[in-house]
């Protein structure tokens, strides 16, 4: 019941060495997190409701938005996925205008036959001291069986993008910025990230 | 000056062509924003500061995240990139270690030679009033000409990824999540943007 050879397993159509091989070219290197989030993604898109535009929601930023994107037409800057940290391994895909979807959740009460990818999930030992090659083969091994599935009914006024309202320039760093945003920019509003930025006498002026 | 053919025109290693045909395979669409993100992108990667692995910021997430995740090794999954939302049409690709960066910005001051590019920007008009093919042929004449380069120093604390603590069982919903969370998930703390959520108890209980 456990077995599986690698041409029974595909991901969204792909086959799981060929979804490693994507993952290798977009995310860098082959984690143990994506070929877990490849699977949730391929059980999440086999279960959609009624409906043509689905977009997601990652509940974690942790490699899942990674597979959403890679795996769907979902990304980060096409709006489409939203990352909604809420530090659980889970994501949902959902009907754009119902909000009526599928979530995908892994079910901790399903790991105790993989004690790798137990170990691993719930971060039992340090990273060092995982054995890398019989993590991925119980991934590979438990597929979508260690995952819980939902319905769920998305509150659309929680994922709503932003209104495209003016765009003004910021009378500090003369750069273009949402009106709504007040007076300034968020970035000279002290929210920006740079202790030090070139000064912008020097941009050209 | 302003003239340029798709031969000399290249965006980190790839024609224009192939750039747009990356943008469609992921993106979905070529949006205008994509075009202008991936010139933006190949600037801050020919002005890179010495360093080995770098970082990106991204101060909007429309559009830019997804030029950086496709021209960049960066991506939202493997943590390397993150989006700090600012609203202003931005990017930092910056030394992991010492926070040496690079910032390219759009430069509103050199928006007046393009008027297509210009209305996009600043939303002057309705996107259905806007000449795409000319807003188009703009952003390929422009290339880099319409951004601002800066040097800056990250402040590393504000991009620190999460430190990877120990993991609970959420006592409510039964899944995994930071046990620095609190007593529950997040989720169910009521961050989740569900208004229904399938019954716990019809989970498999």
């Amino acid at each position: 019941m456990k077995k599986a050879t690698s041409s029974e397993v595909t991901i969204c159509g792909h086959t799981y060495d060929e979804y490693i091989e994507m993952v290798k070219a977009f995310h860098g290197h082959v984690a143990p997190g994506m070929a877990l989030s490849g699977f949730m993604v391929d059980l999440a898109c086999r279960n959609l409701p009624q409906g043509e535009y689905f977009d997601a929601i990652s509940e974690t930023r942790k490699c899942l938005p990674d597979a959403v994107q890679l795996l769907t037409p979902c990304t980060v800057g096409n709006g489409w996925l939203r990352i909604i940290d809420l530090g659980r391994f889970a994501l949902s895909l959902f009907e754009k205008y119902t909000g009526n979807g599928v979530r995908v959740y892994v079910d901790s009460r399903k790991l105790g036959d993989w004690p790798e990818l137990k170990g691993f999930f719930f971060r039992l030992k340090p990273k060092k001291e995982q054995d890398f090659e019989a993590l991925m083969a119980e991934v590979r091994l438990a597929q979508a069986s260690i995952f819980g599935l939902q319905e769920v009914m998305v509150n659309l006024d929680s994922v709503k993008t932003h209104h495209r309202g003016a765009f003004a320039v910021c009378p500090l760093c003369g750069e273009g910025y949402p009106e709504d945003d007040g007076e300034t920019c968020l970035g000279c509003q002290g929210k920006a990230p740079y202790l030090r930025c070139e000064a912008p006498g020097s941009r050209g002026d």
